[in-house]
């Protein structure tokens, strides 16, 4: 192949940095032309002398200053705010977009690539939990393909569409493939794995935030904990493989090594293993179709031994699992109200203003307080986040402060 | 898709009898229009008469005058012998051949479907341990596909070339693939799976036909208690999906579930599971690249709990492995001498005219007595499968009969 010229938002996160990683090891193949950043002004700086991208973008003004002032004279163009973001997102030059900054402030970025035909690497979630239906038909739409990043997924993609250039554009439900394909998502568990609701009631922050497997935030720690994370991830899925929710499972697997599975009518299973490293997902994405080295260690099946599988965590102790598969089923804005009504509860539970059960409590009542609405524009999905937020702090007005059980 | 319209080479055995199952319970996708058995006149009848094939080929003359006369007056042309049996392996009409005659017999028609452009799925495993080379390049002159049945290569092909209709006209060394894949095949260990030689030397052909996972004819049962299995689906492999021995690894599994693994340079594993059902792998090979439903139970990871896996069997107690692994490096005619002496090694064992142990003594000593020649023409392989065959009896005419360390 040729060189690949990748456009980077959120250059400065923990994908972004892995993927630049990944890129600098591989100079005859990629070529950064684009990165965007929030506020990290000095680790940008660093990035854009390394990689000499055309342009820049930041966050904020401020922002955009500092890095203006440090690379007066070289040749790059330096962006801000939310239209920088988005021209990064559709830069003309890049032939793929790492869509990698975290929350609703990758939504419009990722959409300018899509309507802009580029072929997008997927590590935001919020495009699909808030967005699916919208992201998926901009896609279709230009014939952009997503890859996306996250390991579960990657996995599915990996199984379903190994080696073809086509992917995504053939879609389950529409291309060559039978429609009888079971998709399914592991989950380790989290640290809570066999708990009870009463043992979990008294569940800390400070517990919740000891994660066996991957090395991740806090938000998405929590979500782990209670299971929410497979949840979105059962929303993306659908999303993304066009697969309903009814053939969507979810299977425990504590030790994350097989990252998820397609099943075939033939009897047949595809899975995607590896070690748990998400540098092996950032460089299937960026090298799609092919396939390139990277600085992750091999498997040996031999030293791990043992790989064990349980059935769905208990829906008793982990309601939010059930709570994502019905906002999936109510359709419309339902998905983006549970992802705001748990952004706000995680941040509560963290700040010790409400117990770890009251989290799926908070987003259940939500959800029951919403109609789900349509989702055509950015504007309407970014209006029903804000409302179940609303919603949500409401709930803790009333219920929160320590309340336990 | 079309109609498929499929030949069977080798329709009354037990590759042969699953596929018409699998046939059967899909006529808007398939259509049988030749069959070649050898001498199973009563079952080739019945089979006939619910298929309506074109063509009926029978081993010998007096097994076809025996079909043809109870087929008299229908539309359907009686052949014989090894022309009418290759015939039918380049039988016009036909898409696909699928070649589950067992042993040598198998190589001249399934040569012919590859020579006159066929697609063929392939059971039999003499076309690519006697005479890979001259196979995969028969192949790639006619734009053949070859689509493995064996559960271990289909696994591969399925983790490499899944819903690709390309498949194996891309090779791994000359097309898309990064050429540092791996190649993983997973082993059973078979019944004496961790016993030493003071063990296996006082093994009897009775114990040695006590397998666990599969339900397999007396050969292959051997050979894989032996692990010769393993080492002949090495050589398979080999040619198959172009990769050197040095690539392919062997890692045992007792489920019997990972069916085999393709190891990328970017840490990422793929593996195709399944229970251990050979209808899996026929449905996938018939419906290439396309997926139908197959009468086999689906693959349930909780209910299974715990996949375990181990290194390679133990070259000192299991030698025949490293044996093929020799064959391979020594290339030429090695590996058909190899096969052609383990063959006559377990009939000799299955007669107790020799012990477990001198299987892999007699491969040896033929191996060592022969300088691997040219394989340019199916003569030329047969006539070294023909002369290991006689070191083979010499040896035991030597060392048998009841010889047990």
């Amino acid at each position: 192949m040729g060189v690949k010229r990748i456009a980077i938002l959120g250059s400065t996160g923990s994908i972004g940095v892995s993927a630049l990683d990944v890129v600098a090891a591989h100079p005859d193949r990629f070529r950064v032309v684009a990165l965007a950043a929030g506020t990290q002004v000095r680790r940008v700086i660093e990035q854009a002398r390394r990689f000499r991208p055309e342009v820049v973008a930041m966050g904020d003004e401020a922002s955009a200053r500092a890095v203006r002032r440090e690379l007066a004279g070289e040749p790059v163009e330096i962006l801000s705010g939310a239209d920088g973001v988005e021209r990064v997102g559709g830069w003309e030059s890049a032939d793929l977009i790492l869509s990698a900054m975290v929350g609703a402030v990758g939504l419009r970025p990722t959409l300018a690539a899509l309507r802009a035909g580029k072929d997008v690497a997927l590590a935001n979630k919020e495009c699909l939990v808030i967005s699916g239906a919208l992201f998926m038909d901009a896609a279709r739409r230009s014939g952009s393909r997503i890859i996306p990043v996250d390991s579960e997924h990657s996995a599915i993609f990996q199984a379903l569409y190994n080696g073809q250039r086509a992917a995504l554009t053939l879609r389950p439900d529409e291309g060559d493939l039978h429609p009888q394909i079971r998709l399914i998502l592991t989950a380790s568990g989290g640290p809570f794995r066999g708990w009870g609701r009463e043992r979990l009631a008294g569940v800390t922050p400070e517990q919740a935030l000891a994660h066996p497997n991957w090395n991740m935030g806090r938000k998405i720690t929590i979500d782990s904990a209670t299971c929410m994370n497979k949840g979105l991830e059962v929303i993306e899925a659908h999303h993304l493989f066009g697969v309903p929710a009814a053939r969507i499972a979810v299977v425990v697997h504590p030790e994350s090594i097989v990252h998820s599975l397609v099943a075939y009518p033939d009897g047949s299973m595809l899975a995607q293993m590896g070690m748990p490293d998400m540098r092996t997902p950032i460089a299937v994405a960026l090298a799609w179709p092919e396939r390139i080295s990277a600085p992750v260690a091999a498997l040996d099946l031999p030293a791990l031994g043992t790989l064990t599988f349980a059935g769905p965590p208990d829906a008793e102790a982990f309601p939010c699992l059930p709570l994502a598969y019905r906002a999936l089923q109510q359709g419309g804005t339902a998905p983006t109200v549970l992802n705001g009504a748990n952004e706000v509860a995680v941040e509560a539970f963290l700040d010790h203003r409400i117990g770890f059960l009251d989290i799926p409590r908070l987003i259940q009542a939500t959800l029951e307080q919403t109609a789900p609405g349509g989702m055509n524009t950015v504007e309407e999905l970014l209006e029903a986040d804000r409302w179940a937020r609303v919603c949500a702090r409401d709930w803790i007005g009333r219920h929160g402060s320590g309340s336990r059980a």
